[in-house]
């Protein structure tokens, strides 16, 4: 039975059209599955998302989009054996769907959790501190994020159809924007089957997620400026798509992940027969074999020092040579089929063109051994170059083979090796084997700024190391130059893409009704009773208690430092401490005001307050000398939902002399019961 | 004397061609200057910056470039006059010359401050905090930002010849990397005399500075994926700049600061006869008449309730009718000349239009005063439109008339001003002037998303408000859509334009030596005495001090209760502090922890620690119950040149309870005397 791959747009299921592509099996040649010849009504997509899901999300906050992300992974997950056996025929191995799906449900759950920890439980986020403009502190600045009124369009490559959907989906939901996902459609059916997973599971709102199967005909010329197209796929494709005049005129966001040359350098202190050069070798295996090599992170170009070159050919041949080739379902295959024939056809035109630079060293496609009962059309084994003169080629560096194929290069020192890397014209990633912090910082600076990433990895790290080739959704994905000058994914930075960053000024009062956060200067309200006394849900964001002031005895300062053995002569010694460029003589510990300070606001008796978690940015702005008077301002600055049954509140705390000079400042964080 | 504008192209001054173009004055209509004409050598002009001015700009950290642009700004400052002398031939009177000199050299200020006080004392910039990707913390991430390889090349509107050039070289010169600056002809001469003076004074390296008076020809066709172009000017010249297949294929950033059709909306809040009524005519009028309106933040759009339309039309006409235009040079002149002739055939162009849709209720530019001894061929008087259905009009939220020239439509309710603001299809400003923080919080959330900045103002700031008009250093400058997607300034925000955002992954040991900042995890190094004893120069960074360890019992906690008087019950009371969620039972207070932890690792006698001035990032991470033993490690994190005679360092403090589980964790600053 033939799959037809149906789009989903404005809320119906729309089935292939007469004029449907057939889409092959990488394991037997055969048609599986039909998408596209339909016509899709662009306009209705457009539309319906905007009026129906962007309204939709844009009501929800932060926290509830995160916790709807973490219902998808969840519900993903119990689905994902289905997932794994529709995969099967694009290619990939069970070992390479973990990379798609389990990567793809891993990146939910880590903006999951970014947009719980570090969002705001609201709707607008807080980009940045305050600016302070004035002495007087009447007209401030802040920066914040709001979600884009528009649509997200994500035209995703065919090598990760889950990965690919979720990893673009993850940030624009978190955003609050709703998506039109539009996958390569070699492999198109396995997203299909995702998409018809998510939308059953209710957990989306209505108009959040589309899906085109086919093409995007004149989607894109019907974009504006709230609009944002993120694109996966060849430069040739990404360039052409984003000169469209309609999107330059509109300065539409288009967020490009296209080609890249990525390099992998055996560090300069390295050498055969070490465990970081198995590391090296290891890695280099990894990504050529992965997927077939058709992963955007793998590595291309593989750089040792001259005298060890051919220990790098001897030892990554043998590890190529020991890899099983064939059926993807077989658990002995190491490394399954290209997902197409067309596919196989582009990595040996490509093969052709580094073959006039390089000689190849291993693998014979016309030559190897396949197991199971496949067709030959889609496989091909693993193939490693070498290119003696890499300053004299250019070819190498600029063709990207994107199957099982890498090229091997001498280089002479280290800034040969990142010259030589830098001629990629610009990178999503680069792997530097070094146990050297000075080789690690001397890449940095300079073959960083041809690079999105730069993974070091070492015996030290390589435990936990994530590999050259795996984007974390903790880390930005996207390189300069050639690699299309996009960034995806790098946590909260990835949220921003589909957000509007606004430098909002005002009072300071308007400023807290704004962030929901306390904005020194605005109005303190007074509660009706201490607010350690008062629920998390009663309490009023600039809620302010001023307490009683006491006065600091040098007997205090004396019985603190002998108490706690703190017997820094500041505090004991009136004419050293009057030395020291900071105090006027004999001052307070900082310490002993942050205790008395407590002292001063504390409510002892049970009440909501669970615990003092925690303290930021404490700043000691004013010594305090003995017979100086101490009195303190709390205010509630910012509350945070955080479980079912406690909140995090975040208090202002300012601590005054008798002058109502201030004397130091910090931000103090409880946990508050609810009531 | 006809002033000959020449270029400063790969260290030397060229002058202008046989083709050269005449400039004219905007007071006398005579010739001035000539620029342009001769064929400058772009090729040579990007290989030197790149070879000469980007690796002397590379090899200075922040901190020295801060420096660089602070130097800059005073020897500047000192040569003001001669900047205000040649400024007035453009029409701008000496209140514009405040906007453009001194708000040039303001941002130079500005952004010196922020790079020595938000961006670290070395070279490689750590963008965001560490990211864990296993349990055990021996693999990392960690964001940096380093300067881009290439150079960056300014394209400045002719309205701003000094600011233009300022607010975009600071970042870039305090990023690191080189810039060419190409101003709009009309007003060359005067950013002329300011590369002059810049380049008199030395305080540049050779290259980083490099002048275009005239074309850029195949400039941007030579740019690759390390080079940035930043443009301000209009949508017609940015969207063909940004289509050239060189840019796209290079993914060369560009940063584009368009047109804009900027609204300013009377809060449904403020009445006539208010306070804040007056501060929007103020505003408005200001937007009007500052640089004749030749500003791309200016007032285009003027809402206001419809009841309140007739009294905002009537106070603007009347200040509009109080304003002197004439001679800049005149001290009672308010306001000033366009440009040129062209520029006012322009803007009568633009009034043409916007006049089918709206009535112009005051100023006919066939009919008003004109003071001095002046050409009436630049000259304008200001022009106020009236649209009364706003909502049928099209043309008065597309058309930029850049001149002093603004339409006054009425709303219905808060939404509906927002969706015409909105209409404005993406701008760099919008202004609300209300005293309700709801109305604040509504208008962020949905008219943010299509401005770059949204200004708030009413009586409680107005001592302090900056203007609609001002972009301040501090915040980003841009808007989406027809504004041109750009971000400028912004502070850090606008130097990581300049810079690669790399994603560094690797062990603690490799991301310490990258960051220069301890990361936990990384070797401890062993110093030859306590770390207090010795001065910044000789502290290593992850230089570690354990400390012995001390008990804490009973008696200390309520000892410490009693003295501080923080009597909090789960430190009090057995049977309640068992009940808390939190703790165990009877607990130690977290200042005891903090205090003790003091006492433990400080060396009373006086040495290079001067004093403890802060601490940020307290977490209590597990409850200290009485009998338990508390051992600190404290480890040098980061160090930072700060005056002639000390630098911070900031410690990672981390406290242990007997079993080496971490109690607490936090970073502990103090000023640091040098050797």
């Amino acid at each position: 039975m033939v799959q037809q791959v149906a789009s989903f747009a404005a809320g119906e299921w729309i089935a292939p059209g007469s004029g449907a592509r057939p889409i092959y099996s990488a394991i037997s040649g055969k048609v599986i599955a039909e998408a596209g010849g339909g016509a899709l009504d662009f306009a209705q997509m457009l539309d319906f998302g905007k009026s129906t899901g962007g309204p939709a999300l844009r009501a929800m906050g932060f926290h509830e989009r995160a916790a709807m992300l973490k219902a998808l992974a969840l519900y993903l997950q119990e689905r994902r054996e289905a997932l794994y056996d529709i995969s099967y025929d694009t290619g990939a191995t069970l070992g390479d769907h973990k990379f798609d799906i389990d990567g793809g449900i891993g990146t939910l759950f880590v903006f999951s959790s970014k947009g719980r920890r570090e969002m705001p439980d609201g709707q607008i986020y807080l980009d940045g501190g305050l600016e302070r403009f004035g002495r007087a502190g009447s007209f401030m600045g802040q920066h914040v994020a709001v979600p884009l009124q528009g649509i997200a369009v994500h035209i995703n490559a065919f090598n990760f159809p889950l990965w690919g959907m979720l990893e673009k989906l993850a940030p624009t939901l978190l955003a609050g924007v709703p998506a039109i996902v539009k996958p390569a459609t070699a492999t198109s059916y396995v997203t299909e089957l995702a998409v018809r997973m998510i939308l059953e599971s209710g957990i989306l709102p209505d108009g959040a997620l589309q899906f085109i199967a086919g093409g995007t005909g004149d989607l894109l010329d019907r974009l504006g400026g709230q609009d944002v197209v993120s694109f996966t796929g060849s430069a040739e494709t990404g360039n052409s798509l984003r000169a469209r005049p309609n999107l330059l005129e509109n300065a539409v966001r288009f967020v490009a992940e296209q080609d890249s040359l990525n390099a992998s350098i055996l560090g300069p202190d390295v050498a055969p027969g070490s465990p970081a050069f198995d590391i090296f070798i290891k890695e280099a295996h990894r990504e050529m074999t992965v997927k077939a090599g058709q992963k955007c992170t793998a590595i291309r170009r593989i750089f040792a020092p001259e005298a060890h070159l051919p220990a790098v050919i001897e030892a990554l041949s043998a590890r190529l040579a020991a890899t099983p080739v064939g059926d993807p379902r077989d658990k002995a295959t190491r490394m399954g089929a290209l997902v197409s024939a067309g596919q196989k056809a582009d990595v040996l035109a490509k093969a052709a063109i580094i073959g006039e630079e390089a000689e190849r060293v291993f693998g014979d496609p016309d030559d190897f051994a396949l197991a199971g009962n496949v067709s030959r059309d889609a496989f091909l084994p693993p193939m490693l170059f070498h290119c003696a003169d890499p300053d004299a080629a250019s070819k190498v560096h600029a063709t990207e083979a994107f199957g099982p194929v890498s090229t091997v290069m001498p280089y002479r020192d280290l800034d040969h090796a990142i010259a030589l890397a830098n001629r990629g014209g610009g990178s999503l990633v680069a792997s530097i084997v070094t146990e050297s912090g000075e080789v690690a910082r001397h890449a940095v600076l300079n073959a960083g700024p041809s690079h999105g990433r730069l993974y070091f990895n070492n015996p030290a790290s390589a435990p936990e190391a994530t590999g050259h080739g795996a984007p974390m959704p903790h880390m930005i994905h996207g390189g300069p130059g050639r690699a299309g000058g996009g960034e995806e994914l790098g946590g909260v930075r990835g949220v921003l893409h589909y957000m509007q960053r606004v430098a909002v000024q005002g009072s300071p009062d308007l400023l807290t009704a704004i962030g929901k956060r306390w904005v020194p200067g605005a109005a303190e309200v007074t509660g009706p009773a201490h607010p350690f006394t008062r629920h998390y849900d009663d309490l009023a964001i600039g809620e302010t208690l001023h307490t009683a002031s006491r006065e600091i005895t040098l007997d205090d300062i004396e019985h603190f430092a002998r108490f706690t053995g703190d017997t820094f002569y500041a505090h004991m010694d009136e004419a050293a401490a009057a030395a020291n460029p900071f105090f006027p003589g004999r001052v307070a510990h900082g310490y002993l005001l942050l205790s008395f300070a407590a002292g001063l606001f504390v409510q002892p008796d049970p009440g909501p307050v669970l615990a003092n978690t925690g303290l930021d940015n404490l700043r000691f702005m004013k010594p305090v000398v003995p017979g100086e008077h101490l009195s303190v301002r709390l205010t509630v600055k910012e509350k945070t939902r955080r479980t079912d049954s406690y909140g995090e509140v975040r208090w202002h705390v300012t601590l005054y002399n008798q002058d109502d000079e201030v004397v130091a400042e910090y931000e103090l964080l409880t946990m508050n019961a609810y009531r």
